[in-house]
């Protein structure tokens, strides 16, 4: 079985932001699924996604700290600058998190971790919307 | 073909640790399939999975000493403190190496590059033992 | 439907470089899917895959400079030292960038942002050709 459809987040601020219900409520056909996988594909290069804890709104608040120290805005050396200072520091974070999750599915939900939580990571000052695809695969 | 098991790791020590034996022990399956892929996921977000260099012990010692520079235990502007401090450094060394794995299975086998091992990357210090879901599709 | 393919790519030279032509004009097979995923592998452990902007070159240069500053080549804490100053940062940039990606087909082509391409990461000096193991899977 395999099933495909976009989704579109609405315009988050720049940080780590919990999207799990979002993803999850996007995809119903997941219920039927005994095994198999969500893939969560970001179709963007300023912002990412990754899976985190889920519980303290505080976690969320210091990777936004640590990336924003670790890969620095308008950094020096960087050449590419027509775009802002954000904007070569979000395609060097992207990369360091990555484009998309795959997730196993059991039992027609989503097998995560109790404290796993999906992050969109969203690395502009002004992103916008952001469109995610998402690819369901599994067995009956 | 789809195949869906769950594999408990013995508590490791903090640090970068060869699991691909483990890993594979647990899915004889993989045997009977012509061409697939083995979905390696980490239910937890202080603890992730790398693919690198399987053969000199050294290499592992320095991804350990890299991320605990990369990432400080404690780091001053961290908010997020209750755990300890070796906490919240974990969320982020997961998220910057990853909760899971995708890797190619062929005649029956894992297609790893020569040098190519599975690490259980343990971000805590004691992170007591990690479950992972092993999700295998293919064709026989 | 399942099909895997190898592609061996061209030495590259030490830097990032866009790779989605080489990659696509791989796997002719994917014209005939409706929806799928097209995952791709690097057999290495010195060398890396990702996706971001493929307009751009100095986006790639930047990725360079921004990579070669955050793992140094013969970092002084570095205990594996046998194979050159470049070749631990290459295993340590390996891990943070990652060995595959996974994306999603629709109608017959990747879906992509726009904007996203795929790069090769080449970090060594010499990483001679690479091998990629394509692995394609959906529904016709």
């Amino acid at each position: 079985m395999w099933h495909q459809t976009e989704l579109t987040l609405r315009p988050y601020p720049r940080g780590f932001h919990l999207v799990t219900r979002e993803v999850v409520s996007a995809v119903p056909e997941m219920a039927g699924l005994k095994v198999g996988l969500l893939h969560v594909f970001i179709q963007h290069t300023s912002a990412s996604l990754t899976l985190n804890e889920n519980a303290s709104p505080d976690v969320r608040r210091d990777f936004e700290r640590y990336f924003n120290q670790s890969v620095p805005d308008g950094w020096a050396d960087f050449e590419h600058r027509l775009e802002g200072d954000d904007d070569m520091a979000a395609h060097i974070k992207a990369s360091l998190l990555g484009p998309s999750l795959s997730l196993p599915v059991r039992a027609g939900r989503l097998a995560l971790g109790t404290w796993q939580g999906i992050y969109l990571c969203e690395h502009r000052d002004r992103g916008g919307p952001r469109r995610l695809l998402l690819t369901l695969t599994g067995e009956k």
